[in-house]
Formats: structure tokens, C-alpha cells, sequence
């Protein structure tokens, strides 16, 4: 979503769990991992606050220094309580869709992760949706008074919320939104932007 | 906070829970109320983006329109996430200094919103404080990387916020953060702001 909002074209490289080998260049133990001629940088936030510096002159995904910083607190936000939360409630449904050989490694690492079976996440999972529409709670009011985070238009705050929903979407059996959620009616705004853009990978839920 | 990081001078009228008829002409039901001349403005976000708009030759409290969207957001954070969870831990202390004329009303309309005895909150304080230690996540991630939630000086993000360790400050018998957290530095930067503005009023408990 970062690159699109910059304008930029970028070959994309598919990357399964056991496929570290593939970006051990760069050094980072996680994707994302941007590539641009010399530059290689790691971290969704690295890389936006890379690519504002180095396509100074395409729109700016935090709209100058103040909303950088703010937008950190979101970026942190999400980071430690939306995608936390989100997280055991959809590990048993990723499960569900990860490719076969990846299986054994993605339920070793992530059950070893949080002391928990999926099994255990799964019975947790009333509990766990009830907190998670609690830690929704600012994102809703928000949403609430305007069409985006970053205001009428779009932003990279916007971009790191939005991944964490677009993660579940096409991985989770279930939505995590109820239809009349204002956050519900921002995220079908989101798969509407760049011509659909996220739209364009499937949905597990019909939503 | 807003007013000092302004520099504009106010005559501050304290107000007990019992005396609303104190401003009644507001129309609010609650505090703070701002009277400038003709104008009466209720509500913190609201009274900052008044102060902003009617004051552009003082120093912004938002560093211009994104940073005004973008602290809208935490100013919801704080009000729905940091409030709400640090209020059950600080109610039954606060009954406990809450001048005798209040302390019939206090309790009666906290407990009845809460649907929770006073004696009930404290038997669950324990949880209630990992519960905010938890959703303080994403403020310490941001502190542990910069002097202030806005950058390298405060803004309204930072008033929004510090306003609720304040209230706790002034009320609570217990500190709510451990000497050792990032949040613990920022507060004690926050109550140095101003000439030490905010440390003039006095902690319940040493800290």
C-alpha cells in the first residue's frame, strides 16, 4: 500500500514460513524487506520512512515531520495491541490455509510462542474477540468523524492498521467485524483504493 | 497544559463534583469549560483546537492540520483506552480524598456506572493494573525512542495523555509505573514543563 501511495512499481517476491533463506542478505529475521538498487531495508516503518526520503518529490505518506512522529504512536499501536490481539485469534485459521510444508514449522513456532495450543486459542476465542473489539475502541472513534485515519485522504497511518485487517481478511474463517462497525465501512474504503488493489487478494470470509 | 504551551493566562475556577450548577451556562455536563470573552468552549480536544484557531501567532499545539488529524487519534487512545482503564484502578482511591460533601455522590454515580462496588475494583487491582500495563504498550515503544509522544518537544498528543497520569498522580496511593519505565522519564520531563507547572500540584504518593 506504501509503495502504491508513493506511486512506485516493485517486483514481489512470495515468501513461505521455511523460506528464510530467501532474504538472509538482508540481515532481518522478518519480511517485509525492501530492495532498491543498493539500499536494502527491513521493517514496514524503515521502509516508509525510506521511501518518503528517498521519493521526496512523490505524495508523502506522513505529510511532513509532526505527522511522522504521531504517526509512530499509531504505527506503535498497532504493532503492540491491534496485531497482538488480532494474532491469537486467527493463528488456528492460518493453520488451517498454510502450505503443507510449512505446517509442522508454523504450529512448532507459534504454539512455542505463546505457551498456548491452537487448540487452547481456539476455545479462547470469545474471550479473545471481546478484547480485541475493546482495543478497537479509538480506531472506532475515530473512524467514526472521518473518512481515514490521516484525515480525507489516506496516509501511511492508515496503511499500518489496514495490514493488519488485510492479514486476517484472507486468512481468517470468520470476520472480525461486524458490518456496522465504522471501522468495517474504512476498510472496504481501503480495498477500494489504487483500483482495488487489496481487493484483489481473496477473501476467506465472505464479507 | 494547552494553556501554558500557549502562553496565555487563565483564572482557573475550581469546581467540586457536587457544584455543576458552577457551569451550567456551558451547557456541558462536564469539566474543563473554557470562557474566552464571548466564547464558552467545553470538552480538551475541543478547547485545544479553539485555542489553536483563535491563537495561530502562539506556538501550535498540533504542528499543523495532519498532526491535528493524527493526535486525534491518540487524544482516543487516551480517552477510551488509558482513561477508562486507569479509572477503575483510581476510583476507590480517589473516594478515599474526595471532600465530605461529595463523597455520597461519588460513590453513588461511580459505582453505579461501573456496576462495580468500590471494594470490588480494589480486590481486582491487581488485574486491572496488568490490563494497563498491557494497553500501555505501544505509549512506551514510542517513549523509549524519543524525548515526547509528539517528538523532540510536546504537544497536545502529550497533554492528552499526561493529563490522565496526572489525575492519577494527584489522587492515587500507589504510583502506577515502576521507576524503570520509559513512561515514568517522559512524566517527570512533563512535570518539569512550564516551570515545573504541573509538579505544583501536590502527589498523593512519593514518586
Amino acid at each position: 500500500m506504501a509503495l502504491a501511495h508513493k506511486g512506485l512499481e516493485a517486483e514481489f517476491v512470495p515468501c513461505r514460513f521455511t523460506e528464510k533463506d530467501k532474504f538472509a542478505f538482508s540481515r532481518s529475521r522478518t519480511v517485509p524487506v525492501l530492495v532498491d538498487g543498493e539500499e536494502v531495508v527491513s521493517e514496514s516503518w524503515d521502509i516508509a520512512v525510506y521511501l518518503d526520503r528517498a521519493y521526496p518529490d512523490r505524495p508523502s505518506l506522513f505529510g511532513g515531520d509532526h505527522g511522522q512522529t504521531l504517526g509512530r504512536f499509531i504505527y506503535d499501536w498497532a504493532d503492540t495491541t491491534l496485531i497482538s490481539q488480532t494474532v491469537q485469534i486467527i493463528l488456528p485459521d492460518i493453520y488451517e490455509v498454510v502450505t503443507a510444508e510449512d505446517r509442522d514449522y508454523f504450529r512448532t513456532s507459534r504454539e512455542g510462542r505463546f505457551g498456548k495450543s491452537f487448540a487452547d486459542m481456539r476455545a479462547n476465542r470469545t474471550t479473545n474477540m471481546a478484547v480485541l473489539n475493546l482495543a478497537l475502541r479509538p480506531l472506532r472513534v475515530t473512524l467514526a468523524q472521518r473518512e481515514f485515519v490521516a484525515g480525507d485522504a489516506p496516509a501511511f497511518a492508515d496503511y499500518a492498521i489496514f495490514g493488519c485487517f488485510q492479514w486476517a481478511r484472507c486468512t481468517s474463517a470468520d470476520d472480525l467485524l461486524a458490518s456496522d462497525d465504522p471501522i468495517h465501512a474504512w476498510r472496504r474504503r481501503m480495498l477500494d483504493l489504487f483500483d482495488g488493489y487489496a481487493r484483489g487478494f481473496a477473501a476467506r470470509a465472505v464479507s
